[in-house]
């Protein structure tokens, strides 16, 4: 079976397309998903972003929602912007880690997406990570007290690292086996098929 | 018949995607394209890029070659970056703009983009402008000329400025008739839908 790595980060709109889809996708075309969460911000920070560059360039952020709310649309979801964002993803992101060792974080990372950009909720916020957890049977006082350790917070840096070596400068983006790049939701097809087809 | 504006840069590498397949789409769709020929340059300048994002962040840029190689490959074109990119699209733009009165800037377009990035020539050099005139049965000296007139320079910071005004940070976009905006080579079939479909 052919294995593509999913790379996401939590406060990515075109990452939450990707992740309401990316299962059925995969498994109609024998793709293994690794879901392969990291942070955006050192990367964009990297190419002197402070913020998400949908916030730098005003008309791009516009067009941005838009876009996602039809494509969203399109697929018989309701997108909503959160009231605050970009959200600090870093908390989410260390819990999918444990869930990746665990084996939750394809369901926990569908979760989150869908309080954030679905329900509206903050994901910085211990509320909307707890009743997350809540629906998946979790421990959220378990896992608050993991992440706050040194080894996952080293496992998500780690992580965003392997990021940009691989060349990922954006979210969400696809890394097939041979390490060819695919960026962006709209590429998703293209990166379960290869190297089958274009 | 439904109408769709198409607006490009002709420096702009997915604007070239987007020329060799626009006219057989619309076609096969009804729908009429208008041809939109703009500079980017401008655009960027008040994001405070001083030219293309493509350059101003190289993992992007190395990103953009391998996507846009890939997908003119899956449909059987063989791209190839130009020596010096981005080129001034002035001239060629310019021309264009002339061609949308006298009735060949169809033709045009595709010439010039093929010549930039299939033959590889830099189309801010009157030679490659020369040959695709040549090539399409146009005077190159008459509208030489003629670009170097005021009118035409003034008729291009005008369509310019409207681009900036339709919320247009990038190309090619595509703008329906109600004014909804399209970014992307990958929008394309969106665009030609809309607003029967998404």
């Amino acid at each position: 079976m052919r294995r593509l790595e999913f790379w996401y980060d939590f406060a990515s709109t075109y990452s939450y397309l990707a992740a309401t889809r990316i299962e059925a996708l995969a498994a109609a075309g024998s793709v293994e998903v690794i879901w392969r969460p990291f942070l955006l911000g050192p990367i964009f920070r990297a190419q002197g972003w402070e913020t998400s560059p949908f916030k730098l360039y005003p008309a791009k952020g516009r067009y941005m929602i838009r876009d996602v709310t039809r494509r969203a649309a399109a697929r018989g979801k309701d997108f909503h912007m959160p009231l605050h964002w970009p959200a600090s993803s870093v908390k989410a992101a260390r819990m999918a880690l444990v869930g990746a060792n665990e084996g939750w974080i394809a369901a926990f990372t569908r979760e989150v997406f869908e309080a954030e950009f679905e329900a509206g909720r903050d994901i910085a916020d211990d509320a909307a990570l707890g009743d997350v957890c809540g629906r998946l049977g979790l421990d959220f006082a378990r896992l608050s007290s993991l992440v706050a350790g040194g080894d996952i917070k080293s496992a998500l840096k780690a992580q965003t690292g392997r990021a940009q070596s691989l060349g990922i400068f954006g979210a969400p983006s696809f890394v097939a086996e041979d390490g060819e790049v695919f960026w962006g939701d709209d590429r998703l097809e293209q990166a379960l098929a290869w190297p089958r087809a274009l």
